[in-house]
């Protein structure tokens, strides 16, 4: 093992990117954050980063080595859990973004991404319990009748009771139209729930004695498909004269996960025995579109668990990288074995990594301050610019950490060579975790679509005008600030490549070709997300230029700056090709020729 | 669970490599098979592909479930190990490539590779211990004196003892010449040994009693370094008056790897109360000479488990995904939901999984065969140049299965969505086996800079010539049998731009730049293997035009091809650029950039 303590993420990369590139302090000036400052943040971040060190990730290997137990129908999770849970609500976690209204401290998303990040790389399964709660608490938040808030909402956030989101089902995955749990209305003002969901995170276990299921049902005689799909809250305990009693919830089965050991993945049982009850949440068939509404911030936090697994397992390379002595340089065949961060190649799979790791942080805070300012901003207008780019980023948020962040955990593998392949070393355990990412929350081939298909060509193509504006700006910065001329014309030439490769697709959608539109969405997506970490990069370099930070950062970052738009940038042209040609081979293929 | 079984390697397509494209009938000309024929050919490859679907498949998951275990002092492997073991001999799967002078069937590699693939997809740990002691007992056969012949090798090739290669120590890993372990010779013609090594497969189980270890050590006084290093083989147990006794190798440790779980890898101790016995194998310093002489072929069955692994896979997701139903295509919103192979992105995964798998398959088969050519071809100019190709191409072989086979295994887990990320099938447990493949034998860097540092520059780039011809006559053979004229002209275009950025780095290593040389050797072997595998798809585009395979092959085979040739081979020219460029962002890194 490396002798020096892994950091999770790099706390001056943290400070670069909050206070040099995306401005956080100017966060405090917009109306929602006034109570706020630097300071504020700072301390809120110190706290979490401290106890993210301290006491979250010393269980996270004991968590992974020791999964939940199902035993006479009830969850058994690691007994460290329930302490974790309760430091975290202390530590304001739950509700650091949620309004002073309901008890929280009304922190600008750009805070609880980067503090999130710091739990979610020290034990990600433990905060996991805080994410679902979150979620399953804003939806009721967001759309709950004063009932339904009165009955949940408050011990949910106060950590008394921690929620879940009960969306899919054995027969339908990630076809949500085809959900069949049924939900008749009583005259008593709750629904009877009658159903089978599967993968349901965190539905039991020994941290409190409630949950409340964020379900998805169908109201008797709703419409088919996805107009038809209503939004319930179904606790595992109800209340009755005052106690607890069974729900009528059960848990059918637990799933083998192969990574996130510390939070069970349940096959739930709705209404066995006919009495299980469920509280309408927003209005009746209009329970996707609430799930939606929740479904950019999942997305973003599913994009942080991407980075916050990929950077502790990048700093886990990196350690290993300087202590592990083994060979030597070229040209130096005697002496001393050397680090192998001396061998170029180690340092090539080292660079990818941050190049990675610290661009899908900077994107996550990109996009977590357009979430602030849509929320907050001073004018409509601002508030609508930065909504178009947050919706239009999503997609590369999610996907983009969980894609190249898996491949940036297998050279963590690699980089620690046959020690890398065992379990006594963490790497393998993180790139399990990270294979999760490109699964749920819509795998990544589904984003891929909603980027093409939705995004890019809503709004007469506005949002990508937002985005080539804004990546113009930063050109224009980089310039100005003295960044390499070579790396601004790549950067401007790639935003002007994937503008009219954009233009002719939507052309090809609206002459009814949706295939020939559709077809190669996975390179669009993968041409698109380069091109963004490209701006991320060209926009961490031109703040370094001024920025108080140490010289190896400086040049650390020119380097991956340097790396990213040399060697990935390039492929935009091929991608964009792909997109435009008529590569049909998988398109037109049968089911037989496989 | 998909309802029909997993073939693990596809019939036809084996049968189509041998005898459409790779004309394994003409080996039987050569004077070494004579004896053989198409009939032996097949005879041999049924019997193992039953065994392998029959047998050794139901143990698979078994042994994954249930690794060794340490205790007192033993290992103690999975209870079905021996008889597995004594089917895979009886079969003739050892002795099958030997000479029939030590009771072998002396096969042609060809038949061996594809063999070898049936079982290693049926239990990759299982066919491990036959893979160990072939190349145990062939570094024996090869090199060992006739005493050192007669105590061992007809007991490991008839089974009753198994064999190991103990090459790592702690301190040294890759580099070999930083071995440690002493040997001392006495008077008695064995020498004494003493020291540590790790990793090492199957140096204690339960299969049979006596395993002998194949080890690098320095005798007492030899030169420092790769050049001071000799090869011995210290049985676990020796033989003393006619009786097995201790022979003082201990085992110190168990790792837990993620992978290949049926097979232990273990720490070991020679000479720790002063009477390990060695016997030398070939002449004093010779070691890594002898080693390297059969490093082809253990490279070469690297790539076999890599392509196996992958193929396994690849079938599971093909199963899956036309079985499982979800959603329904674009344009169909109603109805009956369709199986997930309708989904284009679904066939894109597919598709892709097949390209990387079957290309794999064919390329090793190519390499199989020249090493069956540089054995017995028929002029020595034959034999010559067979063995330039098999020596350009083992890097090849070795890392493209490997790297893009684990690719191809991630695609499996991801078509398989939430379900993938369960231990209740079988995706991840092949996609954690498939790692070792990118780590052991050589890591796939260290294999780039074989391949740009020592092979294609050998011999004044003969050996490129020798392979810019052979794919010059598949083009030209591609082009009279009617393929897309636009697929041949980019795959020559590839191979002249190969030709000119490997002269143009030639040229700087000769004049002394050796970082500006082998910087990108990463890039070029991605390079490379990217052309390689295009001329694969397209020898068999050219081959299934007038093969006797049914219609659906016929239609797969060109769409492979097209999606190789169309989507990966403009890489080249990208990856040519940056071998070209002054990309030095991870040369020139410090250690504190990180």
């Amino acid at each position: 093992m490396a002798t020096q303590s892994n950091p999770l993420v790099d706390d001056d990369l943290v400070d670069f990117l909050l206070y040099s590139v995306l401005d956080a302090e100017s966060l405090c000036e917009l109306e929602g954050y006034r109570q706020h400052s630097k300071q504020t943040f700072d301390l809120y971040i110190d706290s979490v980063r401290r106890f993210s060190r301290q006491d979250l990730l010393p269980t996270y290997k004991p968590m992974d080595e020791e999964p939940p137990v199902f035993r006479d129908g009830r969850i058994h999770t690691h007994p460290a859990l329930p302490a974790l849970y309760e430091r975290m609500i202390d530590l304001g976690v739950l509700t650091a973004t949620r309004p002073e209204s309901v008890g929280g401290q009304q922190m600008p998303m750009l805070i609880h991404t980067m503090a999130s990040a710091y739990l979610m790389a020290a034990n990600l399964s433990a905060y996991g319990y805080i994410g679902l709660t979150l979620g399953a608490g804003h939806l009721i938040e967001a759309f709950g009748s004063d009932e339904v808030k009165e009955r949940f909402l408050a011990r949910m956030y106060d950590g008394e009771w921690t929620g879940t989101m009960a969306l899919t089902e054995p027969q339908a995955g990630s076809s949500l139209g085809d959900i069949s749990t049924t939900a008749t209305p009583t005259d008593d003002g709750h629904y009877l729930v009658k159903g089978s969901k599967i993968f349901i995170s965190g539905a039991d276990h020994g941290i409190t004695d409630n949950v409340v299921n964020l379900t998805l049902a169908r109201i008797k005689g709703a419409p088919e498909g996805t107009k038809g799909i209503s939004l319930f809250a179904i606790p595992r305990l109800r209340e009755e004269d005052g106690r607890l009693v069974p729900n009528d919830v059960t848990v059918a089965g637990m799933i083998h996960k192969i990574g996130w050991r510390g939070i069970p993945s349940l096959a739930l049982e709705f209404g066995d025995e006919g009495d299980c009850r469920g509280w309408l949440v927003g209005e009746p068939n209009q329970g996707l579109r609430c799930m939606f509404q929740m479904m950019n911030e999942a997305r973003i936090m599913v994009g942080v668990n991407g980075f916050a697994t990929a950077s502790a397992a990048y700093h886990e390379a990196r350690l290993y990288a300087l202590d592990r002595k083994q060979g030597r340089t070229p040209g130096r065949r005697n002496g001393e074995q050397v680090p192998i961060v001396e061998h170029a190649d180690v340092r090539r799979m080292l660079l990818r990594q941050k190049a990675i790791v610290e661009g899908s942080l900077a994107l996550l805070g990109t996009v977590s301050r357009y979430a602030d300012v849509a929320a907050h901003g001073v004018s409509a207008e601002d508030r609508e610019r930065a909504d178009l780019l947050l919706n239009l980023l999503t997609p590369v948020a999610k996907t983009f950490p969980a894609e190249r962040g898996f491949e940036s955990n297998v050279l963590s593998v690699q980089i620690h060579g046959g020690y890398g392949y065992t379990s006594e070393y963490l790497p393998e355990a993180y790139m399990r975790d990270q294979k999760l990412n490109t699964i749920h929350e819509g795998t990544n081939g589904i984003q891929s679509m909603d980027l093409l298909g939705r995004q890019v060509m809503s709004k007469g193509g506005a949002p990508l005008r937002a985005l080539a504006d804004e990546i113009g700006r930063t050109v224009a910065r980089a310039r100005e600030a003295g960044c390499d001329p070579e790396l601004c014309a790549s950067l401007e030439e790639a935003v002007a490549r994937v503008g009219t490769i954009t233009m002719e697709l939507g052309q090809r959608g609206m002459a009814g070709d949706a295939d020939g539109m559709l077809g190669h969405s996975w390179d669009y997506l993968d041409m698109f997300a380069t091109l963004v970490i490209g701006w991320q990069w060209l926009s961490m370099a031109a703040a370094a230029r001024t920025a108080s930070i140490s010289d190896a950062r400086k040049l650390g970052t020119d380097a991956a700056a340097q790396y990213w738009i040399r060697t990935e940038i390039p492929r935009i042209s091929l991608l964009a090709q792909l997109c435009r040609s008529n590569e049909d081979s998988y398109i037109k293929a049968e089911a037989d020729w496989f």
